[in-house]
């Protein structure tokens, strides 16, 4: 059984692996594997459009754990989704927003039963202490109903998808900015079925591509990207750097 | 059997991939999992922090390998521990200390039996020529015996508890600054039972939280983390930023 | 049947576990390992080189995959690389130069057979949809041949060995920079037998040491590491820093 990871713990301390320890200890079988843990600190929302960008590339029955949690100690919930082909752990923070908004059927459980934590859970790193081990005994088949009851309601972004100001002009945000400096929206290919110019931090981006080698050097343009959103990119250099944005800045989509 | 390794050989290289693929060309059946690769250069008492908080949270008969290596080439001993439950494969330069601290049971072999490294063992990559195959022939179920001879002269860091400088005045230090900039000490719980305020830097922190949201945003206050040390925090904050030091700095803490 | 990863893709976005997903979708038994993921963007020569250095140390019938591609989307192709004992999956824009040098047998396969892709492959990301998917059917048994027709014309580069400019004088160049700040040049041991000294950016190093505790701290000197090539360092400090210069750099060897 996989049990894929996702957080912000970053990789330079034990935090991670405290975790695949705890999953290890339970279930020496399970199959761990790496999301990423270089979310920015507390950007759940980023944190959420990875998960959903990444998941359904995975095989049936995956287990997947996102920790992205400025709440912990907190009275937040801990949650258990599960889908007609995947398991999700995770805090009730909103992290799994988007997996809400792509998936038609599933379950959401808060997790309550300490039979299925560490003996002593710390204020500050439920990573180690509730959400490794939950996902581990989940994947030694503990039926997802064994570890709380079922909720409705879970928290869900409600801003995740992009709003009409006017008749020809649409708001959207950068979700993420991914290692090339690539800033990717929350528009998909049927928001932006007609022309459009784009309008961020000041700067209007008039060129789509198809693919990067169509533009040259430098050049900003828009292309749709590998996880079905448009994306505002430079060949060869770094949107970010270009026009000094971050996560979460509005731009404006003008029809024309 | 599981094989978790630490080191600071980073991940941009073909460091730890070696490390790894001489493990598996050896025992293809071989569990690797990283714990990290990132302890800052050469800094030998971060490395052994973070393998302490975190090797019990590892399966029974997990072997540790932990390569911060900066005399390697040198006459300094490379070493394999035994305990009751683990084993670890490291450089004999105090990278084991605070296990040696946490265990009560343990028995230190010198690695000197050639048989079992890399053919042709380097001068400057011990890690994959010496560590990284003794650890697959271990996990193979060679005795421990079998790699060299026992010793008691193994070198353990003296100076890793916080020591007393008068009655009410006790000296720490900064063991491990992680991802979020948070301050680990090497504080325990019953170093600090009494009421205390903490020195460093010139800075005075007064403040002690249970947990992290109970303090306002860019207060610096103390808490302890999640590997049972004090950790001189900011909420979403960095606490290294705001009081500009580094692992090893000495703060003082003044029971009142 | 081991799989083993090298991209410029970092791990901080979904890039590289949407290849892992992909590869375990279609062998849940593949094991996967990372080689790096943190080359510079778009440097194919470090990326050969890194991949170079350490194919060696793994198993029989490990599957390579090095993806740093920026003519992704255009005309450029995907070769499998079958050699005695490994296999390789990669663009075909040189990447596999160095092991081309190193290896005296191997085929080269076109990978043309979309039964082996991803159904609906991307412009922009081939290392899930071409890729991922080709080394993971690898991994099931699926023979070379039926990914594509063996080629001839497949690319390497010319300049990856030193050149004589002069009977004492040699140009040679820096093909990657380690995380500690060592230079690894394309010098091997049979290219430098006689007394030599470098020239760098201006300035002469004149010192060759055999380890690195030889030499003083801040000195930069010469040493052959553990890849076999010439590496510049410095002890404890970074050579890089010192001498301020970049991948593809050139240097002088002159012979006394």
């Amino acid at each position: 059984m996989i049990v894929a990871l996702l957080t912000d713990f970053g990789t330079k301390d034990y935090f991670v692996s405290a975790m695949k320890g705890t999953i290890l200890s339970i279930n020496e079988q399970a199959k761990i594997t790496d999301i990423t843990h270089e979310i920015e600190p507390q950007d759940i929302k980023s944190a959420s459009f990875i998960l959903a960008s990444v998941y359904q590339n995975f095989p049936s029955k995956t287990i997947f754990v996102a920790v992205v949690d400025p709440g912990v100690g907190s009275t937040r919930r801990a949650i258990l989704v599960e889908t007609d082909k995947y398991f999700f752990v995770a805090p009730d923070n909103g992290l799994l927003s988007f997996i809400f908004q792509q998936e038609q059927n599933f379950r959401v459980f808060e997790l309550t039963n300490p039979q299925f934590f560490l003996p002593n859970v710390s204020q500050t790193f439920h990573g180690r202490d509730v959400f490794a081990p939950v996902a581990a005994w989940l994947s030694k088949g503990i039926e997802p109903k064994e570890f709380g009851s079922k909720i409705n309601d879970f928290i869900k972004f409600k801003n995740i998808r992009p709003k009409y100001i006017s008749v020809n002009l649409l708001e959207s945000e950068i979700l993420h900015i991914d290692r090339f400096g690539n800033l990717i929206t929350n528009l998909k290919r049927e928001d932006v079925e007609n022309d459009f110019t784009i309008e961020i931090n000041g700067k209007i981006i008039e060129k789509y591509c198809d693919y990067y080698a169509e533009a040259e050097t430098d050049e900003i343009f828009t292309i749709f990207g590998s996880a079905g959103y448009l994306e505002i990119v430079s060949y060869q250099n770094s949107a970010q750097d270009l026009l000094k944005v971050k996560t979460g800045e509005k731009i404006k989509v003008k029809f024309t």
